[in-house]
This record gives C-alpha cells, structure tokens and sequence, in this order.
C-alpha cells in the first residue's frame, strides 16, 4: 500500500476531527472523536488522545501531521503564537509549530498559528482555525466572507488571498444563553422552524442593532401580547440577533461582492436568509475548505514531499 | 393605637416588601420576605403569602391594601391590564384592580396596572412596578429618567409626571449569563472593583454598541493578550455593557437636562460613572419612590380617606 502524505487535524474546543491524505490531498479517510476537543481531553494529555484516534495511522505511514484550531492555545497542547493581519497562508506555512508526537515515533505535529487583528476600537481580535479554513476556500481579493457559529466570524479578503481583517461576533452564544438561562427562554416552546418569524426578526435585528439589549426584549413582549405563538419565538430571536450582526458588520463597510458564506449548510441557509433581508446576495462555499487549507499549509512548508 | 391608612406591597418576582402606613403616608412599620417573590409562591397561594407575613396587621387595622410589581402580572395573583403610554397616576388611580384578600377578612388589595407603549420600532415595550416608582417620584417634565436594574428601564417624562415612553435594556441580565454561564466568565476574577476598568469599558460600550456581540468580545481578548487582569476584567465587561446601553438609549435622543437615577445606591453610583463617562451630567432620586407612589395612588383613588 502507498505511504499517505499527511495527516490533518481539526482539533477546537469541543471536537476532533482527524483525516489521512495521499498524493495531491485526496482524502483517503476521516475519523472523528466526537466531543474529543481540547476541553474534554484528561490533564492535557494529547499524546494519548491523538495516539488513540489514529496512532495506526502514524505508525504505519510515518507521515507528518498537521493541526490547526485551539490545539494551538494556550489551553491547547502547545501555544502558537498569533500571526498578525494581514496575514497569508504563505506567511503561516513559515511559523508553524513543530511539536514531537512522541511515544515511540519521530513523528512530528505542526500546529498552525491562530491570527490576531486590532479593530477600529483599538481592541484585539482572534481567531484559531477559521484562518486555515479562509485560505482553503482561496477566496478572491475584495471577498467578505462569514463563518457563522458559536463566535461567528466575518472576514476581509486580500490580494493573495490575505485576511487582512476580521470581527468576531459571539451571536451563537449569546442565542445559546438567552434561551438556555435567560428569561426569554421561559416563554419560548422548541423543535418548530419558522422562517416567517425569522425573517421579521433579522428585519428587526437589522434595524435595531445599536440598541441590542433593548431590541431582543421583543422577544419576550411578542410572546406577552400573543403576537407570536410560543413555538415561532426561537427564530424571532434568531432571526433579531443574526440581524444584528449582520447590521453592526456592515457599519465598517459594506461588502463589494457577493457575501461568502463558509460553513456548516444549516446555519449558513439561516444566514442566507438574514442576508436576503438586508438585501444582500450571498454565495455559499464548499465545506472541506479547512482539509485543502492544511494540505496546501503542508505543501508549502515542504512537508508533503517525501514523508519516508 | 391608631388605624393604619394604607398596607403598601412591592411585590416582584423575586422578592416582596410590606409597609404599614400612617396618616399622610408616613411610613410605620416594614416587613420584607426576601425571596417571597411570585415566583417562590408555592402554586400560586399568594393569599396565603400575604396572610403570612402581614396578616396581623390586615386583621388589626382593617384598611385597605395597594400592590405593585410582577403581582399584577400573568404569573402573579390577578393579570392587571397594561394602562398605554402616555400615562399619568391619576390614570392609574381609576384602573387599579381590586381583589378581595378573602380568609375571614373583607379586605381589599388594590393592583396598580402595569404600563405599555409601543417603540419606534413597532415592538411592545412593558413594565410592572417602575410605574409606581417613577409617580412616586414626581419628575418635573422633559426628565429622563433611568432605572438600572436586571432589566433597566429609560423613561421620559412629560406633563403631571405622565410617562410619555420608556425602554427596556436588559444589561443586567446579560451581564449574569455571560460572566456565569458563557465563556467571558472563565477568564474572570471576581470580587475586587476597578473603577478604571469600568471606565475603560464604558468608552468601549458608548462608541461600540452598534455591534455589542462583537464588542464585549473585548473582554476575552483583553485578558488573552493580558491588557488586563483577570480582576479587573469583571468590570471591564460592566462598563462596555452600561456604556452600550447608554450609547444606544441615546440614539433616540439626548437628555434635556441631568438624568435621573432611579434604584439602588451601588448600581445608580456604576451608571452615573458611565454617565460621567459620556460627558452627561445625572442627579440622583431617593429610593423611596415606591412606596410614595402607592400613597398618592392609594390617595387619588379615594382608598385613604375612613378605613373604619
């Protein structure tokens, strides 16, 4: 049997995500350690935890690995320090992390580093992953590209495929304790999509962003003056806080182009339609961009060659 | 002794606080059930609540009783309907909802409606007790007046202290879900005030709060890049959201004159800091507001007069 070329790690907070390539990138096989993020790996002890999702694979094609996502934090296996913007995949393919996988192999775990910008407000931002995966997708210059999730991420694209700026907005979250323990939640009944109930959130949302605390209390005054039946509250608070991102986003410009839309299909059709109320068009991006992004990360930092 | 005029009740979700007055309203004797808020009435027994801790005084007195708060509310004893903005005390006077308090007496508690108005935005907005608090406080007209809390409330005052409109913000609350339940929390230290922090924070909140799910994000990456401590980030976040909900309150609107500050002494101190901050001048109101305000209300609705 040929000799893989490369393992690749999606390693974040909560999953892992590990994936074998041959020649050109091809994936030959995926395996995932759900709920094997970082957060839930025993006293940091990596080694084991990579070790024992695919130490076959490392035993047998002596390959090297690499790995981005919070792997590389300060909570991870070893910190990567910040890249800062812009910043291109050429530049990370030089300041990836070595690190000895150890226990009986030479095999070597690069870790990619995370990026780091400085806002209008003089604040820093972060990210760790979504870089790889922005450079996967090869977006053009110009692009405006959104990783909707938990900390959802827009970002700026260069020339050479640059991130040369990016937002966090931390909109999954805030829906998640709004719901889970907040007293909105109390109202709300669960499991039935509304996309009419969405649509007049993001309408809302997009219009009362610079008020947002005041602006999500209407999701408790619907359900109180019987506006909106219990079970379309969900996506009406949905709907007011996608809405709001996307109307805060855009305060710093708006996007030339078509808005790129990169992640899981669900949540990114729920961003389509936010968007579509702000009469924005948007294009989706394939979703394996995070695997072809470490591949070319790999390739360019001369690993992929001969890994015998 | 003397016959008592008034019992006053300040009953909300979380706690409830009787008083005994006197003639003109002077305040005789108060009772408080901490954590004898609605909420904690066990299926709904309020009569039996209310016996409990005033009962005697019902049974030696003899005079009638006026409730304010969530008690008005679909949760509470009897769903008082909202009064709609603009609306003065002498409104509220005629629309007080009578409930016999039953168990062997023929008293009557009388609740004070809440209050409704419609936002520029075309949402509900509603309050139940704040009313009775800001009657109570007899602001001259063209006032803003602030009442921060888990949900603050804006108010702006027109003539004979009617409540022309008002908004709801729910910073409080998001400040308990995102320090104890979301991720901002676990790079906190609780417990040591930093009023630099919170002026920092405020700047922050007052020039961010057109994209608040990004800008508390702030308080992550400030204690990642160590720009503050883990002790200071706490208030940190206090200020970017009492910052955010002044910078967005305002959006409709400067303040004619010094806001008024209407709550407790701790939280009423934090907000005129964020006022300061935002070059606005505040002046506070004494806390006894409430209890004046079921008086007048009490008075205007003839309930004071012979309570033989």
């Amino acid at each position: 049997m040929d000799r893989a070329r490369l393992i690749t790690l999606d390693w974040g907070t909560s999953n892992l995500r590990a994936r074998l390539l041959g020649d050109g990138g091809a994936v030959w096989q995926t395996r995932v350690s759900a709920g094997g993020g970082i957060l839930a790996v025993p006293e940091r002890r990596f080694a084991d935890a990579l070790s024992a999702l695919c130490g076959d694979w490392i035993d047998e094609h002596r390959c090297p690995l690499v790995a981005s996502g919070m792997i590389g934090s300060r909570q991870g296996w070893q910190e990567a320090p910040y890249l800062d913007c812009p910043a291109t995949l050429a530049d990370a393919a030089t300041r990836l992390l070595p690190v000895a996988v150890g226990a009986g192999t030479d095999a070597m775990l690069h870790i990619v580093p995370g990026l780091r910008c400085v806002g209008a407000d003089g604040q820093y931002d972060v990210m760790r992953g979504e870089e790889t995966q922005l450079w996967g997708a090869a977006l053009a210059a110009g692009r405006c590209c959104v990783l909707p999730g938990t900390h959802s991420k827009w970002a700026w694209v260069g020339a050479r495929s640059a991130i040369e700026r990016f937002q966090t907005h931390m909109t999954g979250e805030f829906y998640a304790l709004l719901t889970q323990h907040g007293i909105l939640g109390k109202l709300m009944q669960f499991g039935m999509p509304s996309a009419a109930a969405f649509a007049q959130g993001a309408q809302l949302g997009l219009q009362g962003h610079g008020t947002l605390m005041h602006t999500v209390f209407a999701a408790r005054t619907a359900g109180l003056m019987e506006r909106l039946p219990p079970a379309e509250l969900p996506d009406f608070l949905s709907g007011i806080l996608i809405g709001a991102e996307i109307g805060g986003a855009l305060l710093s410009g708006a996007p030339a182009g078509p808005v790129a839309l990169l992640g899981e299909a669900v949540l990114c059709e729920r961003y389509a339609a936010a968007f579509a109320v702000a009469g924005l068009p948007t294009s989706r991006v394939d979703d394996d961009a995070t695997t072809r992004g470490q591949w070319q990360l790999g390739l360019q930092a001369g690993l992929t060659g001969d890994s015998r």
